[in-house]
């Protein structure tokens, strides 16, 4: 269930292409991707927080970090990680020959990997690919479509956003690109993505904004709790749209922010509902907390509950466990005070447990299960999403071997 | 599997019963059970840290607290938990019915529940079950291993643990009764234990030793990182095996605490590997960290990642999700330093992984996994214990409704 299709190219200056190159097993599934801006784009990007991660993440922190970028070179089906000098060398090579292939600088390119860890790139196919996709993408047969079906694993659907906002009368495009599946993990920049827009704007109010949209939205998204070796999100800014550039705290400023924040939302509750084996998207609200960390704390809790994401998809609205896992966290609650809905209907009212009602029962079978718990202590307040845990995610994970 | 059958009243001075009065559905099953002390028995406990916890549990906290115990009635089926007000007073009448029919004080019992969260308890069935129970336990008919067996829920064996040592050259006997299988973390009390001895043991220094001893395995202890309401672990010490009291810091007292952190481990292992829907027990060792607390989280992290775990179910010696899940938990961890073994066999050496040997593939086929993490760092070091994540998992929690 795409949200949208075709659409990390909509904002004005980039193209995109992918090719099969023979990293995935799937004969014609495209794994390879390549996307460019015709300018030096701004640019900004979060990165894995991992100890261990990919040479890639190595490569793309210091090229991001350079401001500018005129291109990324994606690959899926190998993750390029616990690879030791050769894989460093291998990103690095990613980039080189995407750049040379598009008249670019090494510098201007950065790489993302996603896949199986611990194996060397296959370079022959790796080259070939890049050269074919290379090609691809200069004779302007853009094709963002393939670019986000290209850099998905175990994905069920590609994920995609798109937003427009008004500034100085201009309409101005951002555009996003995810993928996701397994291995997401709030507290870190998520698997790959990657946002397009033609506004303009300095690489380091780009950096900021992007950093705070991350954090409403792919850091607020968990489907295991696992934390990739090479969770990567670009930000890309051509300013080709021809809007002025926007200034910090300015109006257009934060109505890009926002729209920027939308965008990632989006690509994280894709992401989410599309957890390996999922059935449905989870929302998890703490409201009424002594504080925003601790309401943080018990939604984030609640999310990666084994207990609670399995009676999820059983369709079981099993309070009990959804107030023990916030309970176990150590956060001020109390029994009394605590009142827990699921669908908007009440399941538990300080202390005191009620029957399902039908329209809960109706709830729970649905696509997407909203649980709000109210502590009744303060202010505090958060929100995460992740999805429940079925068979297909044991199946998935026991049989995806190394 | 149990190791051991019948224990709990090795000890000189305990006696056990236990009865069916229809807490559990299968009939016939045991589901109610007293553990009595022919004299005052020095106490001690430890509970659940849960923030939503059953009036059980603060009755018994309260009867520990106060050094000396005569007996506990227990109950399965029924938690207890989230049963405000009435649920206190039950838990209250459940220690009342019991003191009453075995000429006890009301304070000399202690009460633990297990099972469902969020119905009352049907007293009535409660009463003739405690009224059962007092009888056979006053007519000699001791039968252990039915209070093993009733403590039970979706355990698929009852678990038992027995030790002696000698204390002052005379036989002391310590014996453990435990439940498992699901909601079992680290850091709290763990679900039911049950220890008893025959050692003459002053309660300070028995809550110290019982501490220590649950630190070192409970404690270590995790299946699905989910902690019950209601978790509880009980010591009691009946002084009649005619020893010496031991005294702190004694040989003896040394002795004794080593012989009791055994019991509390074979109980811990053997519901790590009864974990709900489990295939195997996963031991994860860390050496080599900068420090103690390092080697913990990183042991933790590994045994709580679902990617681990489910690729422990598909026999995958999935290295590269193991050494990712403790690089994502920010201790200090360097790819070029460390080195994993499974079952003793080198996979990973030092940013190099290697083909897993023959002999690694037939030990993740085993009922028995082996992690050695060894991060080259320092002189941290930690143990865990949990199971796989199979599609058992799934089905009991998805199908166990509230």
């Amino acid at each position: 269930m795409p949200l949208q299709e075709g659409v990390i190219t909509r904002p004005k200056g980039f193209r995109a292409a992918a090719v099969h190159c023979g990293l995935k097993t799937v004969a014609g599934r495209p794994d390879l991707a390549i996307l460019i801006c015709d300018v030096p784009a701004a640019a900004a990007g979060l990165f894995t927080t991992n100890k261990i991660c990919s040479p890639a993440v190595v490569v793309s922190r210091e090229r991001v970090h350079r401001g500018t970028l005129r291109g990324l070179v994606v690959n899926a089906g190998n993750a390029n990680a616990c690879t030791g000098e050769q894989g460093l060398a291998d990103a690095r090579r990613m980039t080189e020959l995407a750049a040379n292939a598009l008249s670019c600088k090494d510098l201007d390119f950065a790489v993302a990997s996603t896949g199986v860890i611990g194996h060397p790139l296959p370079m022959k196919k790796v080259e070939s690919g890049i050269s074919a996709a290379a090609a691809k993408v200069s004779s302007d047969v853009s094709s963002a479509t393939d670019f986000a079906k290209a850099i998905c694993t175990t994905d069920r659907w590609s994920k995609e956003s798109l937003r427009t906002i008004s500034v100085g009368g201009v309409t101005v495009t951002i555009a996003g690109a995810a993928k996701g599946a397994g291995m997401i993990s709030p507290n870190m920049a998520t698997l790959l993505a990657f946002v397009t827009t033609d506004a303009s704007i300095e690489p380091v109010l780009l950096q900021e904004l992007a950093a705070g949209a991350v954090n409403q939205s792919f850091n607020k998204t968990t489907v295991d709790g696992d934390m990739s070796t090479n969770d990567s999100i670009f930000f890309l800014a051509s300013g080709l749209a021809g809007a002025p550039t926007m200034r910090r705290n300015s109006s257009e400023a934060n109505a890009f922010a926002a729209a920027l924040a939308e965008v990632c939302l989006d690509l994280a509750r894709s992401m989410a509902r599309d957890g390996e084996g999922a059935t449905k998207l989870v929302t998890v609200r703490v409201t009424g907390a002594a504080s925003d960390d601790d309401a943080e704390i018990a939604a984030r809790r609640i999310c990666h509950s084994s207990l609670v994401t399995t009676a999820m998809f059983g369709c079981d609205p099993n309070w009990g466990r959804i107030i023990a896992a916030a309970g176990s966290t150590g956060i001020r609650m109390e029994e009394s005070r605590t009142i827990l809905r699921i669908g908007g209907e009440l399941i538990f009212d300080r202390g005191v447990p009620l029957a399902p009602s039908k329209a809960l029962i109706e709830h729970m079978k649905s696509d997407a299960v909203d649980v709000a718990l109210e502590l009744g202590l303060g202010k505090g307040s958060a929100v995460m999403f992740t999805c429940d845990l079925g068979h297909d995610y044991v199946t998935l994970n026991a049989e995806y071997h190394t």
